[in-house]
């Protein structure tokens, strides 16, 4: 079965080939067959009208923790009251989390998918963190691992309550990353003031990249530190938030191959001044966007909404947002398989019932999903 | 017919009654027949499941411009890149409106009151003017008047490219209100620089209300001006957007019956300070939210995403906000019959798919519509 996509009011590629007009794209067995003019397309079995809409590859939220157990929505009700809040923070989470029944965990999951693809996405990335020991970590992967192939042993979340970091750590390395790494893809450090030091986060790094995961950093969160520089140094796909930043942080990206991976949800959330994307676009750094879902920070799972705050608060053009929220992400994942639209990738599409991408960040709060595909198949259809 | 809501989470009455537990609500012609403890409901021909989901009066959206033709998302663009853009602001929607079809302008009408319903909106105020001549005005509230009982003549909109606002008021408040005046319930003004000084304004507004049109105010949005001591000096039922105030005027809102309407979506889509909800609700001010959706400073239709800007950025708690969305709306529009939970009110709900209100600040950007009642009809039901 192949499937011609017409009618389209823009074709966003997040290629070089940049925006198309008058153009068509076919699928077959998954994967992008032809884009291309329409008058050039090939026949194929079925067809999907755009009714003029803009098409978009589906998004790549490379950032996100929907394995969990219970909302924290007093703790933000509080926080945004200006209240002192006595809760635990991720700690609550990893309690719940660990009380909770696999079945559980599966179904809060199961739903922020289908939250996410209702809105475009197409890739999640999913990380552990909620578990912070051998049994409930490796339970994380194992559900994570159930709904995507991009997942992240994140045991280095934050040090549990009834340890220090250095011996927490000691634990990460050993039996909880042997533990792990058949489950994982990546591996993840939150090196953050508070939570782990610069040579904790190389010592998690480094043993995880030995067991042969790949590495990505939470850096730069709170305050400057030396997350990002370090996430430089291994070579990691990307360094996420990127909230606070030096010249040397900024040009460290610049010259590496590290992604930038942005995340305004959790700006939005806990009232926190925005990482600045201008400052990093115009120095060359390739910049990512994602939701970083998470029950405590950031409990949004729109990558539409992502996209309108990097235009409204960070710098941003629409053209740039909607480039972070797809290649970007994909660059972040190190995959080449997704995040554009081109011949050969996976046919991942986010089909707007508005003329341009710019109406993501125009129309905020607004549905504008008239179709989600997913490897070719139609994952949502508006009514 | 009679219905029951039973299995709610929690009662989001927004009366006196505050927020009910375990609490039923019976549906009769649509009105709220009995709203109480579950235990001592009537018996109902049909049962609505709320599945633990928080229950909210349907949203009222007491200022929109939604008559019109074509969006402005290249100028939107424009001025995300901080370029020049050398449209004609309003006078381009006023162009394009005039060319427009009937059709054409009610089939937008109809698709962004679709998108309002389908997020909780369940009364929508609509105003003219994007007509700007006799003609064009009534003709665009003739449309609003197919859509919704809540229409305002907003004539002094802007003065037109082929005129000076002197002569122009002069139509305004002859021919222009005396054909407009039968079509509106209300009539508005933007008081502002560059559009309708304070005398103007006046002069709009107490030519419209000898016509029998009922008050309401654009004021002090981009600069401190004469706007909301006019409305509160007239009674007006709400002075809008409220964005720049002196004590004076915050001084004049406490003391009056005027409702200050905040419309956050324009401050997000044109990167301005928002208003200071804090300020007006710690001086005893009575406010609403609303989207002031239209296609050039404020294209969202979203009840839920300004609710999440006011918590975020506006100093409102979550419960002031969803108050100010449904009984604050209600109030700007003089309506006793809508914007709350109590018998004998219009029965117009939204059903989230959340335990809690909080969660419209909490989860930005995610749909958590279970479903929309609309005076005892389903608008719309989550699949
Ligand atoms: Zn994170
Ligand atoms: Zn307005």
């Amino acid at each position: 079965m192949t499937l011609l996509i017409d009618n389209i009011g823009e074709l966003f590629t997040a290629t070089e080939e940049g925006i198309l007009r008058d153009a068509a794209v076919v699928i077959d067995k998954g994967r992008f067959a032809y884009v291309g003019p329409t008058a050039g397309a090939p026949e194929a079995d079925d067809r999907f009208d755009a009714q003029g809409g803009a098409v978009l590859p589906g998004f790549v939220d490379s950032h996100s923790h929907i394995v969990f157990a219970q909302d924290r929505a007093a703790e933000f009700a509080a926080r945004m009251a200006g209240e002192p809040y006595t809760g635990g923070g991720i700690r609550t989470t990893v309690a719940s989390t660990r009380e909770a029944s696999d079945a559980q965990l599966r179904a809060t999951a199961q739903r922020i998918m289908g939250e996410m693809a209702r809105q475009g996405t197409t890739t999640v990335e999913i990380k552990s963190g909620y578990g912070l020991s051998v049994r409930d970590e490796v339970r994380q992967l194992n559900i994570a691992g159930e709904f995507t192939s991009e997942t992240t042993f994140l045991g280095a979340h934050t040090v549990p309550a009834d340890t220090d970091a250095d011996a927490y750590v000691d634990l990460v390395i050993t039996d909880m990353l042997a533990s792990a790494a058949p489950k994982a893809k990546w591996v993840d450090v939150f090196c953050e003031r508070g939570a782990f030091d610069g040579e904790q986060a190389r010592a998690v790094l480094t043993a995880g990249m030995k067991a042969g995961l790949l590495p990505r950093v939470h850096a730069n969160q709170l305050t400057q530190g030396p997350g990002v520089q370090l996430a430089v140094e291994l070579d990691a796909a990307s360094a996420d938030h990127c909230t606070h930043l030096s010249d040397a942080d900024v040009d460290a990206l610049a010259q590496g191959n590290t992604v930038a991976t942005l995340l305004p949800g959790a700006e939005f959330s806990t009232r926190s001044p925005y990482p600045d994307a201008r400052r990093l676009l115009d120095a060359g750094v390739e910049v990512a966007l994602a939701t970083d879902c998470n029950p405590g920070s950031s409990y949004t799972s729109s990558m539409p909404f992502c996209i309108a705050l990097a235009v409204r608060d960070m710098g941003m053009t629409p053209t740039e947002a909607v480039l972070a929220a797809t290649a970007g992400g994909a660059k972040a994942l190190w995959r080449t398989d997704i995040g554009a639209i081109r011949v050969g990738a996976r046919a991942d599409l986010a089909i707007l019932d508005a003329p341009s991408h710019v109406h993501l960040a125009y129309r905020p709060g607004t549905d504008l999903m008239a179709a989600v595909i997913g490897a070719g198949e139609v994952l949502y259809r508006a009514r």
